[in-house]
């Protein structure tokens, strides 16, 4: 059997079993969260600390010649405090792996940590170190430390995957789609000006770090980011929270201009099966959503309904309540579709 | 100019650089010791953590073919766990990343689960979560976060590499020499029964936790894990402690068989030049050492001495006080040797 066929969330399910009998700390009560959530929680003494991990690889996940070093810098940091704004917490402390080509340019490098920077510095994130080895592609592999905030008994305070309840409403940060949209475009070489904002959707994502921290503060204690594409990422909460739930189509906070560039149908898909937009989806009361809606400056779009079903997937609905087909529900990053 | 002329270390410095002046959380006083240690340390609130983050890349740091998989697992973490040993403080979290390639056999990824699976077992960490990506070759990339000890003050209590006074002892745990002895047994195919030590040694390193916590109990303040050779890492001793270094080669723990094996010579260049024993080496007065020798169960050796002088670097000495000459003196992994 190969790894393709498993597929990465095989894979995963797989090394969580084969550590499971061998967990040391989590018996003793400081593994919070984890394999199969945003990010891993971990208590020590009274910190919750959250830890996250992310890679980037050429030919992979950014296109040589294509995306500027700058931009991979960027990223490379931001989808993985995406990871902890997820959690509700506040990110930190990163470490940085390159492996790199022995004929790779350091002016390329120095975009490349230029962007890293800027990305720190926006996020209040300190790079405390990290590796440099040689690889047959380059790849940055960010490994990001934050913190969740603990309640008045020391316990995190945590959005998971698990904390859906039936009846919650399904609300999203931002638009949606944007990202693939741009990735479209990249790949087409389309210098239209309506398509760059797409471009800069696609590289340079932001973090919903306050959006997070908002939804703590409502009391809200699930949530995921987009990342893989919504359909895909509500079906990891739907399986970690037991339920199913619809989303309906014409809710959907879809950027705008993408149906004017690639018409309705494939605006859709870009914005259910479409990855990396990076918005926060969180699931919970109205009185709780709108709670988040007044801290924040971003917009909060609510987009469907946690319910009691048999199946733990979501179901996207029109209007009529007719269940709408979508070719390909997100990314598989072993099975590469 | 390319990677490969800088060097890592010179890509390290540079990336140091590049972030130096958007450091947030460093003048805030949370980040107690950045790029250029054999970890990162971060204070939050009263806990000192440890990260950091070693890669293992097929065809660079192992054989593909010839190095087990269930041995690469292994390695992955205890190549980490040596870092955090060597800041004297105790591993507790892991976060792995796979990069693989789409036709890699889930067989083998369940060795690599074990040998990882039996290392968190030995050291006591637990695996909290990671990524999987696709990748033109297999690599293994661990996060490792660790504690550190703290005094009376909250203060951290850490082995620095800029912590050696002139006039320390430079110690060594262990014996020098077996894991490069055992690459060489690997590369060339021998099957001798007096080669597979070295092949154990190289496949299934240690990780000298005990030691590092001794170390710190004893009131030691200044080590490295022999990762890249033990010249080239007391080197960064050297420099970062602004200090010479002499070492007595005949005072040296040489794995004994080795010499047999390849002859005096090759046996010297595989202690002082070869990586990967990841032994501690320590700095210290001979009463601290003694306490660390009385405390542990691993053999510790007094190889030299830190030095006043002008240049930052360790010398090889006869015992007729001569310069001994090595030619490699460890390992850069952008430039290969």
């Amino acid at each position: 059997v190969k790894v393709s066929e498993l597929g990465e969330f095989g894979l995963i399910a797989r090394l969580a079993d084969a550590l499971a009998s061998r967990d040391v700390a989590e018996s003793s009560g400081r593994l919070v969260v984890g394999i199969g959530d945003d990010a891993a929680v971990w208590r020590a003494d009274g910190v919750a600390l959250i830890a996250t991990t992310d890679t980037l690889v050429a030919g992979v996940h950014f296109l040589p010649g294509r995306t500027p070093w700058r931009d991979v810098g960027w990223k490379a940091l931001v989808v993985n405090v995406s990871d902890v704004a997820a959690m509700g917490g506040t990110p930190e402390l990163a470490l940085v792996t390159l492996a790199l080509e022995t004929d790779t340019e350091v002016a390329d490098i120095d975009q490349l940590y230029q962007g890293l920077g800027e990305a720190a510095q926006e996020f209040g994130v300190t790079v405390g170190g990290g590796d440099i080895v040689r690889g047959p592609a380059p790849s940055i592999s960010v490994t990001l430390l934050g913190r969740a905030q603990v309640d008045e008994a020391g316990e995190p305070m945590l959005l998971r995957r698990d904390g859906a309840q039936p009846g919650d409403l399904i609300a999203v940060t931002g638009a949606l789609g944007g990202s693939e949209g741009g990735l479209r475009v990249l790949r087409h070489g389309d210098q239209s000006e309506a398509a760059q904002p797409f471009v800069r959707r696609h590289l340079r994502p932001t973090a919903r770090v306050q959006a997070g921290r908002a939804a703590i503060a409502a009391g809200l204690r699930c949530a995921i980011d987009v990342s893989d594409g919504l359909l895909q990422d509500l079906g990891h909460v739907c399986r970690a929270s037991e339920l199913g739930a619809v989303v309906w189509r014409d809710k959907l906070p879809i950027e705008a201009p993408l149906d004017a560039l690639f018409g309705p149908d494939e605006a859709l898909r870009c914005a259910v099966a479409g990855g990396e937009d990076y918005e926060l989806l969180f699931t919970g009361s109205q009185e709780q959503i709108e709670r988040v809606r007044r801290e924040g400056s971003v917009p909060i779009t609510v987009i469907g309904e946690m319910v009691i079903a048999q199946e733990h997937t979501p179901q996207l609905l029109d209007e009529h309540g007719r269940e709408v087909a979508v070719l390909g529900r997100g990314w598989d990053h072993l099975r590469g579709s």
